[in-house]
């Protein structure tokens, strides 16, 4: 566990003033690490029935299909607006700064569904949740959610399992 | 290879009229299909001394992690303007269908690394290139660019050839 806090880099001031960014590429490029990350991941939701995984983009792309991948099961991209090109629903959601929309393919899930979503960062909770939501309007069932690092004073976890979703993170920072 | 072509979806006039557009995301959806991408990818580059792979935002993000985990390699993320958070170099190139920049991180790579490029798709070799010219700015060596898809009748793959580039594309498709 804290071999992969140890790789994450924090970068002061980014994207806007006061914020404490937690960089992951610092993570990405140690081997070993990211092996860990994959396994933990892996064995927490092995016994969960898993049908598929569902990573955010994008870094929920990077750690996402590689725990599909390990488990054998389709990767399913939750993307921002406009980039995926059969036909989508689409679900607003606040940012820790700004605003955006996220969109699922119609045909990427279906009710015999059950999905893992995929992020590296659990913040404000903006982002998972409207996740989930696409998750549920394709009448699949939400698994659970597993986050690389969680910010616990912004309280994403808490608000994830106040509406019953199962979470998993494997470090924490505090700040923002 | 045709069992990886044959799991690409078509969707005719995204993102705009007249463009047959290729979605990987019927090949992520495919567990065995993923692995094959993986092991033809690795085995192409396994003696080519590889130090790390970097894969191009952001569906570059789903194959590079993929290939530079199982080749137990750093994975390096070239991303779109404003995303990296520490100090970057930008490089400006011409998209098939618009305008854009990329960037990395500048202490990402040294002048001791051999990186393998990746991306889910070469058309007219633009975000290839550019990438080329980041990693060259680090004074690092491009040991080749991987992709799934070629198009090959909107000639990138020979764009990156003329410059010395070494490739490797696992299947093609006629038309834009």
């Amino acid at each position: 566990m804290s071999e992969i806090k140890d790789t994450i880099r924090t970068i002061p001031n980014f994207p806007i003033d006061g914020i404490m960014f937690r960089d992951v590429t610092t993570l990405y490029s140690n081997p070993n690490a990211m092996k860990e990350v994959v396994n933990l991941t892996a064995n927490f939701w092995e016994n969960e029935g898993l049908t598929c995984v569902a990573g955010i983009e994008a870094r929920g792309f990077v750690t996402g299909s590689l725990i599909a991948n390990y488990l054998s099961l389709p990767f399913i991209p939750i993307r921002k607006k406009g980039k995926l090109p059969h036909q989508t629903i689409s679900q607003d959601y606040d940012l820790e700064y700004g605003k955006a929309t996220l969109e699922i393919h119609i045909d990427a899930l279906n009710k015999s569904d059950n999905v893992l979503i995929v992020d590296d960062l659990i913040a404000t909770g903006g982002t998972a949740i409207a996740s989930v939501e696409l998750i549920k309007r394709l009448e699949a069932n939400v698994q659970g959610c597993s986050f690389i690092i969680d910010l616990p004073e912004l309280g994403g976890r808490k608000k994830l399992e106040n509406i019953g979703i199962k979470v998993q993170t494997l470090c924490a920072f505090e700040g923002h």
